[in-house]
């Protein structure tokens, strides 16, 4: 991994606004701090993609009443076992569970996973979040 | 939990797209493509709201080849052990990892938690979605 | 235009909560507040769509003070001519102007004619909405 | 206006990742580019204060079909005259018109006036974004 070290200018009333949000945020440095605008407009540009391998968490908020549920979501997750990796599961009080379902494979199959989940009759929230491997990001 | 049931109308042209859309997206019926969107813009307001609990989760990425970088990470979930219900580690190949963090509490301290993993030197990529402890959608 | 009713059924709860969010944000009826709901839905897939004619708008705002900026995002906007149906101009204060450009066209080519703009130097912030002809939403 | 200029370290290839994405966003130069993720992360901020000044444009689409609907919209832009700064209006087609309203004040207010506006009997669409006065961004 070789590091290249590029210089940029900024305005300095900007740069001062910019360190005081980077102290809030608890950045380690002005660096790190662009570094991680670099890599999520990358990210951005790796969902866009309909080859690159990525990953995604889908996370599932709903109501371990409902009979069936969990065993539908369950089935769903195993017809895409290719691409589901793992799921991690929270008792969030005595009726309702969170589900959280990472996914990797191409953007277009994950999204089609997450509307699978989030459409599952009694799924009170659902949302996908696109990550990424982390294999280009380096 | 009682039931209400009420009529939308809708024009017709309208109903047959959003009809199409709901099966691409594989809902189980027009209500509950409807009941999807309702509790969606209820967390938004959720989210708003600086006393209301709720819960989020963080995804990050970062290579484990970086020292101590898990080990701080850690750190700080210990430091807000209160609101941190969970974590799940993936490893994603041979570098990288992917780990899930499950946080319940005040939007503002959320972010908080994800704004100081997300800043850690070493994190590729980080995203918080906010998503709620559902007791509040039914 | 024919207008379709058609029942959907809620807990009582939730109907309540989403009754509030509805009053605070000023909506004349539960149904103009579904059918919003509904059309945003619609609009996100639109804009998925590599052949559909949608609408965008893109806000500009840059300082009147740096030379030939204003020419540079003229002279673009005249090369998508085509494309680019109206423009106007805001002058915020002494140094800053606002400028939104309304672009006609598939996802793709406003997508293009954003990035011209927004990456122009001198442009200090910009960003393109998503919206529609209005046709197919009816 | 100072300028000051600083240092930062990539690794190479994400660099090179960047250098591209940059030439497909036409950005005149990598500062530039780096720049502007800055400043969208400042005025992100900018907006999640109660205090600070700031702009937003609300783009609506609907149909002029529709009775007394202009007459609405307009009547709300004047109860908010002293933050409504300018208004464009577009006809699509034969049947659809876009409104563009620019508003300056506090986040909250532009919220209100966005919610007022979208929430509107028969607007079919609608949408805010938040910018900024450019002010703090030099």
């Amino acid at each position: 991994m070789s590091i290249t070290r590029f210089g940029i200018s900024l305005e300095h009333r900007l740069l001062k606004r910019f360190d005081s949000l980077i102290r809030k945020k608890d950045y380690a440095s002005r660096s790190e701090a662009i570094r991680d605008l670099i890599r999520d407009s990358l990210v951005t540009e790796e969902w866009e993609s309909s080859t690159t391998e990525t990953v995604g968490t889908i996370t599932l908020v709903y109501s371990h009443d409902i009979r069936e549920l969990s065993d539908n979501l369950n089935d769903i997750q195993h017809q895409y076992h290719q691409l589901v990796k793992s799921t991690m599961h929270i008792h969030l009080d005595g009726h309702n569970c969170l589900e959280v379902v990472v996914v990797k494979g191409r953007a277009k199959d994950i999204k089609s996973v997450a509307d699978r989940l989030i459409g599952t009759k009694g799924v009170k929230h659902g949302k996908l979040i696109a990550t990424t491997t982390g294999k280009r990001l380096k």
